[in-house]
């Protein structure tokens, strides 16, 4: 979706992915390597003038390889930090951006003490690699502390809180060399099974108050690393504050919704941001939603004919894979509701 | 710009051009060949679904060669009938669709008496080949035939009157398979030096009565054809009459609006009409302008900091050479004028 983007302003793409046939490989130039392959890495930045990432997972030293000799964009600081829950939560902290109550647990002793301390029920995640719901177990007495702790191989983790939230809600935000920032409006977003199935853009019942939280949220962040391109932070609701849950630097999953729902796409607007290019307007048009297509595929006629934007992404059908999305634009908020309903039926059908 | 509307809908891609590194080669599997080169088609077309062209100098019988094994869409007929300006007025007239007056040109008497008839001034096109206004001379009087006829290769020629018409509209529409239609709402067309400039949709101070010839006009050549895919007509203005210009059998420029300005691109209703899959919403999302880039590119940073949408083909600069398009978008009709005056300074600044 990124080369799709760039493609219009003239730019040049080359694709590195450690899997063979990578879905961008259809329309750019891919080299298959392994993230920490020195070597390849090498070749691979030789002529760009740009490199970017679109996967959290890619080693921070990798980043910082490439970045000695062609600069790298989101940093390979930030991207370090969101790979480490503990360091993104202390990002949040530090940024005066309230979080649910945590603590760090690097042994079975130090869990025992921060369920004593946050108390009620909790959720222990391993700091890294944990994504789509990946890597965490709820506790709810002192007794599950073991058995949870065993089950995420005694990693590195992290005890937070539960707290009863009302909502998730994400803001998508881009900025450029010189420090112009660009703010979509937040989304409304609903999992099933750990996986994002649905954004709403814009949220319902975005108040101004939301909107600027959600904002200063971003561009804390957003500053704090002079950052270029797309960030996205999911924030969960509660009786009027929105709670930093976690960021990624990159283009993500609930601002897909852009390429048909706003002036200008997250993808487009990554670019901008990582050339330093003049922003392009985030502005909403009318009001649109993004279904995730997980595991199987609906009938590319019916979802058409529904009124349905069809995005594939060319990945072999498997259950729990996002194998692409559907994005519905409308006049109004009842005229959408209706398009997901529409597009939701196409999509229970082609699951049953 | 077909590849990149297929790829989100799960399509591959792979192009014919005669040129070295077509500018689709960025971006698809390209083969360089001459349009008739028999064996070089055969291996083109082995293993695709469907072939079409967004190119009307295709020589016809090499589509039709390619159609016996291979559906190509649109049809080869319709190809052929828009190479030729004789074909096509007939086919006009045929379907009822106003047109200058014109004759047959086979010879140096044929057009004395051609001029005797139509009188006035009129204007003296070879049948085929000619397109971004080459291939016409002027007639004032019955003197400057001789020249004329010379200056256009004595070849088979069409006179056509010259009428003062009042503005250039164009229409885009897609067919697909089972008949339904989807109509773009009528642009305004303005040219310089035989090239499109600037186009604006949708086309102010549009009647219903307008839209309704157009759309009559648009219907009656795709329903005579079992179209699929998307057609364009220029059509001339004169007293609330639209009057057949010219047809092109292909995505058009006037057309490029769409991609930001509508609700689904003429690009992706081409390919959804070729494969036979359901039409996308034609309707325009606000006020939209299309503006040229001819001979040289105006700076970047200078055209995304204005708002404009932009679109390089990837060409090389040559005087008179489409380069790429820039589209801007606005909420009303008198934004979008200041949007359009905004773009064009630049324009008109990176060419002095």
């Amino acid at each position: 979706m990124l080369a799709l983007a760039g493609y219009p302003m003239g730019l040049q793409f080359r694709v590195l992915d450690p899997g063979v046939d990578p879905p961008a490989g259809e329309m750019a130039p891919a080299v298959t390597a392994q993230f920490d392959d020195l070597m390849a890495l090498d070749a691979f930045m030789d002529g760009c003038d740009v490199v970017t990432f679109e996967f959290e997972q890619v080693p921070a030293d990798s980043a910082r390889h490439i970045a000695r000799h062609v600069p790298v964009h989101p940093s390979p600081d930030i991207l370090e930090v969101a790979q480490d829950r503990l360091a993104e939560k202390d990002l949040f902290a530090s940024l005066d951006i309230p979080t649910a109550r945590f603590a760090r647990v690097d042994d079975h002793r130090m869990l025992t003490d921060a369920v004593a301390t946050i108390g009620g029920p909790s959720i222990l995640k391993t700091r890294g690699g944990g994504y789509d719901g990946k890597g965490q177990v709820r506790i709810a007495t002192e007794s599950d502390t073991v058995h949870a702790w065993e089950d995420l191989g005694a990693a590195p983790c992290i005890l937070e809180e539960v707290v009863d939230f009302e909502r998730e809600l994400s803001i998508i935000a881009a900025r450029t060399e010189g420090g112009d920032i660009a703010f979509y409006p937040p989304v409304e977003n609903h999992h099933r099974d750990g996986l994002l199935r649905l954004s709403i853009a814009p949220a319902p019942d975005l108040t101004q108050d939301l909107v600027d939280q959600a904002e200063h949220h971003a561009r804390a962040i957003l500053e704090r690393y002079d950052y270029q391109g797309i960030l996205a932070i999911e924030l969960f609701e509660k009786n009027g504050v929105l709670f930093g849950n976690e960021f990624a630097p990159r283009v993500h999953n609930s601002g897909h919704w852009t390429i048909e729902g706003a002036e200008t796409s997250q993808f487009e607007n990554h670019l901008r941001g990582v050339l330093g290019l003049p922003l392009g307007d985030p502005s909403a048009r009318g009001y649109a939603a993004m279904v995730n297509l997980i595991g199987t595929l609906p009938d590319t006629t019916e979802v058409l004919a529904a009124g349905g934007h069809l995005h594939l992404y060319g990945k072999e059908p498997r259950p729990g894979r996002k194998l692409g999305h559907i994005t519905v634009r409308a006049d109004s908020a009842a005229d959408l509701a209706v398009a997901i309903e529409r597009i939701s039926a196409l999509i229970d059908q082609g699951r049953s």
